[in-house]
């Protein structure tokens, strides 16, 4: 397993060690003022993303950021270059709030992006 | 009534002419990255707003803009001078998009501040 | 002079006429909280853009915006699909502020782009 | 000294500890596209703040901030709960970018809020 060379002791069973995480994750994501934003982000093995998203309803526009994540000390959470935090799960990443927490309420299973 | 005293001739059918829109309307809008952005809007007759917004599970913050409102064209919808458009029914106000469109799609019903 | 094919009448002395406007320009334009935004602009004949920004002091993160511009009615600037504006002139871009006007004041001569 | 009761041990040289750091502070802060970002920020006792800006051209628009303002382990950098970080000095507020360091380049000096 490449990912885990890369693993810090004690970190066996998070999702950094045990998922295969790399590869390309997509979904609609809540939007304040559009009716979702197209998300698709591509997880690299040497740490590199690339983010590419579209506003529904605005088919001229398309807005790609390339940059470098990082693993959190929990080995659960990246963090992208552009202050984007997500949850690494089996085959999903779940959108995190700015604080790092879990969107909760009516709309929570709306924040997450699936592997495709 | 002293709303229609302003209205340009020929919108007397339009929200500006008809409904009672000053007040204030509050809803809790959907977020890219939290739980929800309570929203609080005070339109006031002088065409002044105060728009206040605080990010569900980020207590220690909250957001107030003063500013203008305008009338589109429309006589139906209005443009904040932070950019937001909302369009004006009896006793709400539906959130636009930055085209000036109506939101669609499944989160559609959420789009929307009622008079409280 | 394969512009002003769709130059609509009376626009003759515009930027948009008589400017060779498509090609790249490059500046580094103010920001709030970092050193400076680079900014390097694209515009094709065929109404596309395409602008990279690159934040000064991150090195990590490039975003990428491809979408298309649209002229004013006074032949001169021209609106990106993601709202931002630039007043066009020979050989270089001027951004204006989101009502539409130059920027004054102290910083005035840092919102250019060069073409290169 | 009020201030230095909440003081860690080891911080006697700090800004938190040495500076009378509560006050208000004001400046005109560079804008991506505007003429400038009048900003007045206060810092309570209490570690709440109110931060007010204004964009220079835009007389009708006024965004009001509230929040709580935490030091940094180094004792002379605050964050704000809006992100903003602020280094502290004896009678100004440098503003920081987002990693949290010093702005550099041709416009470093306009970086600054002094007291009132």
């Amino acid at each position: 397993d490449t990912n885990s060379l890369s693993v810090p002791p004690g970190l066996g069973d998070t999702a950094r060690a045990s998922v295969s995480w790399d590869g390309t994750y997509s979904g609609l994501l809540p939007c304040a003022d559009c009716s979702g934003i197209q998300t698709t982000i591509t997880l690299k093995p040497d740490g590199t993303y690339i983010e590419i998203t579209e506003y529904v309803g605005k088919p001229n526009a398309r807005y790609i950021n390339e940059g470098r994540f990082t693993w959190k000390v929990n080995g659960r959470d990246i963090v992208l270059s552009n202050g984007e935090q997500y949850m690494v799960g089996e085959g999903q990443l779940f959108r995190l709030d700015q604080a790092g927490n879990r969107v909760v309420g009516s709309l929570a299973n709306h924040y997450v992006l699936k592997k495709i």
